[in-house]
């Protein structure tokens, strides 16, 4: 169950209005590693955990701390919407400035959500869920986690390097420093968890599942041998056993010819049987 | 620029047919961790690779394999098709369990494709670039990467459990190794990186840009403080810093209210002006 | 700012395993209408709100409790999957029974989520944000709102004659009486607001911006007149003019040519230029 | 059956090429709101009418009807592509404003269509399925109806402040007038169906499947109570019970603990278990 | 401007309840090139149709006719709904078919439609526009064309062969011979439009925009020479060059090494620099 | 299996950069028909082959050329971005020309990828698999791939106009020569098919399964004889039958009105059972 302060974590009031850079912030909102992104994997992850209450907690911990940061970024594109010439043509046609505010921001922010925030990203494409993961084994999903704090605390910092706006970047530096939190603890969740399950996901399939001969050779599947003059490709793999490197890879099956198909499907018959 | 072998890297041969296996296995060949996703994944990092020429080259060759696994896996779920009475409305009738195959397949193997592998999900849903990365970052991009191994080979070990297809649970058992493989290229990469950048991304970024006071914080949003237990978080965050928890979070912004619309833009105006 | 707390709002307990009912039940968390859905909704539509902090309140409230039933319908979608048969291969091939489940299931929360709820539909579709509008007009959302809270309260019902778990049906009748309230709610506000701003949306548009000759016809596009029998249309329409039905619908536009495209457009010259 | 005139319902002219807007109106054409949108969800809601022909023929009239506002729409678009200098990198180079033109203007108009409209939104995102309903009940669908047609309108007058061109405006003149009479036809039909079947949808789910004690309650889940301000909410709701009011909401439900997964789920097992 | 007949083109009576048919058939009218896909595809190739009105209203007749086979098939599946035992639990248990029955539908037409035809495919993905063309150029959207209709005649042969259903069977007849005039006379136009503009797309651009030396080669990339048996290899190319065969394709480009990203997009930093 | 060579196929080098062109040349890249289309498409083709090794052999070959092809156009595009001011906003604000660009960009190549290419379309839409087609009926996807190479070369020759950058051009023109190879030979291969199998798809259906008395009409749906002009209509039809013309299209159907649903779907009730 949710409950809702009316207070932002964070204040996010711009300076001055800017609606392409509006368009530009929508990418940390509705994008692929936006806020919503992180929200809802946090929360179907602790959603689905069994059995590990601690990390549920955190995920959840998380999960509602990131609604709020949703929030505070709608409010930002919300305010740098306000006073922006935004309908108006004939400022537009007379003025080559606002012309260009005008085809350079989202239009979805004029025609469809009326100086609001859009759940979409920075070229206006609807989020989807296809973005997010919660597995069921928690190093899996740490790693998603870690990775997509990475993901967007890069954007966060190009974002800060693209405006002027000391309102802007005072909450982007507040974002920036929460990412930086949430980095830390995914990494020390996973150096927990790799400690207790081996490094490799999943960490219970028996040995004999899999074809350990394969299990550590780098192939050199690309013309030239940079990739073998890497430093720790000549120490143990993390997993323990030594790496590997086989220049010409071989292969293990042959070619494969298919059967051909029943006549109700109507593929093409085999050649020799169209002669 | 690439060339292709007409052997496969590893058999992909099943022992009998198994439509609805076959449509099951595509989760691994066209949904969001599949094969698809790393093989596109690791060509973009390599191609936006800037001044990194080992780990480009390290991209390339992984890439370059993965083209191979789409296309082992291609082959596998076309033979599971092969020989299956799909098409045989009679047989089914008096069959139950025909009728359950024609139920259970996903119906584009016998309508779409005719019997042939689909880029899409093991439900039905086309392959989409939205479930990859390349950003320009190694460290980042290696997080990545190091969760689409892990959530793959998770799903991977989930196949193996569905079938007794000894057939099958060979070629599986050769991705689950390479699978191994490449968790632990990425982790050592990682770790490469990590040392020479921070285990922060970006590890470019001017620390006065961050907020630093909000940096190594937990928040307790979550009632309960089961989260606090966790033994990690006595201890210092990977970025050298101690952890640091509180209770009750505070708001350090207030409530915000939003300017009235602009009237062009046809919002419903604000109460007061209502009246 | 949110806060989680870990009760639920009501009971999320099945009497029986059901994985089949489980694939259905994600209709209402992930799918067009679901609580993904009217979550998202009601979140946009508050944080865009502009000088109307009663309305603003209340889309808070109903968004908030809304994320808490996502929370109690992934629960209860978690707890179907649990002690299925849905790994073992063995069983399947003796028991007929097992075997349609195992066909007949949403092959990610075998394959993906490892018995979790999915943020997708009951075909396993990604949720996405095409699905939920957020105007900056209240009437024109409040229509949306209890349009939302219809199609979800229907299927809903829909799902309640498709089970005899009690279980389930217990929380399906809590969540059959929120949107009752829930409808009640947006049509009380709908009827506040057309009292204020008349019934057409959006009501702040000049008179003379609009064609009002057309403005209440009913033209028959469709041969037979079995619409002009509609009692109300013999009515005065609700915006208070009297609806008005033409027969024949005449056409006050013309053919429309476009003319030739730039030779740089590479389309196909006009046809009396090729000859 | 449908049948095609080739005059236009209403004139679709531009007075000047204006490439910049032609992108924006395509969210009336392609977008959530757009003309598709409504062409097809009310196609849709007539051919699975079951038993209303009356209402079955309304649908159709507007269905059909809705096509040809497709027609005018992409009609205005392809010829504000027209004469513009989309391809001419020589005279963008020289003058600003072409070259902002050439910025701002959606590169499918230019690339993909050749100067015609594209089923897409104002974003370019193309239209999807996902966007309309059709659900066999007539209230809930007429409640889809009336909101689609809502923010239809908004979306026009929006644009229709958003040029000085005559031509354009006079068609968007055409549009809004024939939006009020289809809010004002939907919204008849909503007063009729409700007479029948009251206001709660679906109306004939017997009164004992939900529970009634939750069914007309506001939650105050957002801190504050603005909400509880609301002149309406201290009358009875509109299906006849009064509303009633609760500060502090109460959990109904407990904490809920998951199953630990089978093993051949490979999900994390439980941490009293790895110990 | 279009009008809508009540009568169907062709009868729509399936001889008994088959919802998991229904499911299949879906295929063509919301799949990648089901009956919506050519409807909308012709549509926007008239509308969007420069100078040449005999093609114009070739596209519109046909594009009128699909919208009638959309409704046709939207009929037929909402008949293969009806009196079939969908949301009956009772039954189900007891009788595997029905429990059968009820696993192998789509959810969507017990739950989302109320037993009616969906905007989407068989796996129950929404229909979108990314599945169609119009292009400006009539030589390449008939190509389009023939296309769209040689796939969806393929997918109507299949259905036929996995039902026995006489009525289902009669409408699939007629659809079959539709789609052979629709092959016919797209190929017919294709003939004329080559004769006029040659048989490369696009006809009219200059000779040197092209490096005409690599227009004619068949490079060997796949190892093995397979494809160089094809016989008409051996003789001219359709534009009346002759074709040629390379078998160890050259690189004409260089290894690619990209400058070093500036600071502030807070890439890696090039390996030299960060030593 | 494949393998990877460093070197490009052909140079991709722009003379300057150019971010706004670089925006519309993902089109090629990710849209509709870009590269990225082709190589997929061909390579889903090739593995589904079933029987006819020199056809599978050619798909292969052009398949493992086009993703050399998508990494042409990446580098390109990670070019056009060197060197651009797209993170500096005080240039932007002194010089119009500078915010143009940062305005008309796609803010994904800043914001996301660090300069370099995306797979995704030049409106910022993901690359999607719903895009291709491979259907084991050899004369249907030739067909597909005809059209898919003339979309394409029209694609690239309207960039072509679009851009003076004598590196870009360069590379362009490769591209044009390229795709006049493959809709060369792809025309071919349609010709030698069209010979074997009939210019029908699927050329396999026993004739008796088709209404052979609608195959060969063209049906006057649009008002106005333009289309019975056409030259080719007075013609055999390329199957060998005479081509006819129906001005006014008789229905075969009826009216058809479909049974109520059953009460525990909840569909409105027939109108007559209301009263």
């Amino acid at each position: 169950m949710f409950k809702h302060s009316k207070v932002l974590q964070y204040p996010a009031k711009p300076d001055k209005p800017d609606p392409v850079f509006a368009k530009k912030m929508q990418e940390i909102l509705g994008g692929q590693y936006g806020e919503i992104s992180v929200a809802m994997q946090y929360l179907f992850q602790g959603w689905n955990t069994r059995g590990n209450e601690a990390y549920k907690d955190l995920l959840m911990d998380t999960a509602a701390e990131e609604i709020g940061h949703v929030e505070m970024i709608a409010t930002m594109i919300a305010r740098l919407l306000e006073d922006a010439p935004v309908y108006e043509q004939e400022k537009a046609a007379e003025d080559p400035v606002i012309g260009s505010v005008m085809g350079g921001m989202n239009p979805h922010h004029a025609i469809v959500s009326g100086l609001g925030a859009m759940p979409e990203s920075s070229t206006g494409v609807p989020w989807n869920a296809g973005y997010i993961v919660a597995s069921g084994n928690l190093l899996a999903d740490m790693r998603a986690n870690v990775n997509a704090e990475s993901q967007g605390r890069l954007q966060v910092a190009r974002l800060y390097e693209m405006t002027d706006d000391k309102g802007v970047k005072d909450m982007l530096g507040f974002l920036l420093a929460r990412d930086t939190m949430h980095q830390n603890q995914w990494i020390a969740a996973i150096r927990d968890l790799e400690e207790k399950e081996g490094v490799v996901v999943p960490g219970t399939l028996p040995k004999e599942c899999e074809k350990d001969e394969f299990a550590h050779t780098l192939y050199n599947f690309s013309e030239g041998e940079e990739s073998a003059g890497l430093d720790w490709l000549k120490e143990d793999a993390p997993d323990g056993a030594p790496f590997e490197y086989e220049n010409g890879p071989v292969a293990y099956g042959e070619k494969p010819e298919l059967k051909p198909a029943p006549k109700q499907s109507h593929n093409t018959p085999p050649a020799d049987e169209r002669l």
